[in-house]
């Protein structure tokens, strides 16, 4: 049994992840802390700091928090683009630079990044272009993590939970049950994979 | 003949673009001004705007600006980040989302990227997270553009011209002619072609 940390526990996908972790002691948090263990702010490294602080020891962290800004490329604004690149890229990049100094050795950092990067949709452009990011970010930075510290990306499609909120804007998608992002999320915690984008699509 | 700007054009990157620009009229740009036509500031909106609408009529836009900071995952500081955020991937955007105003119908965008994120290396890891945004950048963005206008990258390795900056860094990766990164340049803006990422490597 291994002690993960779930950010961003109260999200569809966060939820989803969950599914996977059964065997785990799991421990969750999130932007709103409502219903989580703690609240965090993965823009904010002192808190991420306060976070696995008060956690103690623990062998991999979840991210499932990477808030996107959704418009046409011509109507996003400054704001919308650096809403989207603080909580999609630099956020988990800070989990992964803070959680190094704390995470036990042979732990495992799981990231989120999303379909939009190889199937656009209209008004995804930050999502497509910080999933990019993520995705590349994670394959990069995996032969630089020292004692034998694992990280990679799940890049799921939209999960039939959320299909209500996304659907209409996704035509063409097929939607896949959150259980399935779930096991993404288990192998990459309970695998030996690093440096790895588990795509999870239908 | 087409009229295209070329901003960082006093790199070695936009020396190497403008060798397969020989059949148009060019105009350069670079954020000192120095040797060039133009000064501009890629990640100050109003900045590239007054450039724009100093040049007039023009073409094509090629983007040989894109600032990175050089550090293990471990020590790079949020300073440093966010200068190779905002040089390379924002300041890219910027350059698109702007030149939109201006550019002619038909005209075309050529962004640049770069090999570390297809070949990380050590230190290398910002740069590979924006080449990699920006790349993602250029496949999605561009079912968005309007009035025939194309955009493409520029994926080059290290060139001949720069090797002696950065061989002792990447060692096992072979420089290629900066003319051979001139002729990606010159068929992103003679071709049809669009939400392509041209890989300069050997």
């Amino acid at each position: 049994m291994k002690t993960v940390i779930v950010i961003g526990a109260s999200g569809k996908i966060g939820q989803a992840a969950m599914k996977g972790l059964g065997n785990h002691r799991v421990i969750t948090a999130s932007r709103s802390g409502e219903g989580c263990d703690y609240r965090v702010d993965t823009t904010d490294k002192a808190s991420l700091r306060a976070l696995f602080e008060s956690v103690g020891k623990f062998d991999a962290v979840i991210s499932a928090a990477g808030h996107c800004e959704y418009a046409p490329f011509a109507s996003m604004t400054e704001e919308q683009w650096d809403a989207t690149i603080q909580g999609k890229l630099v956020g988990q990049m800070n989990i992964v630079k803070v959680g190094l100094d704390h995470i036990e050795n042979g732990g495992s950092f799981t990231l989120i990044s999303g379909i939009l990067n190889v199937k656009p949709m209209p008004e995804g452009i930050a999502d497509a272009t910080t999933s990019g990011a993520i995705d590349t970010f994670v394959k990069c930075v995996a032969y630089e993590l020292p004692r034998g510290i694992r990280i990679n990306a799940v890049n799921p499609t939209v999960i039939e939970e959320a299909w209500s909120v996304y659907g209409e804007m996704m035509p063409g998608y097929q939607p896949v049950p959150g259980a399935l992002v779930g096991k993404a999320f288990e192998r990459c915690v309970d695998s030996f994979i690093t440096g790895q984008v588990i795509f999870v699509d239908a």
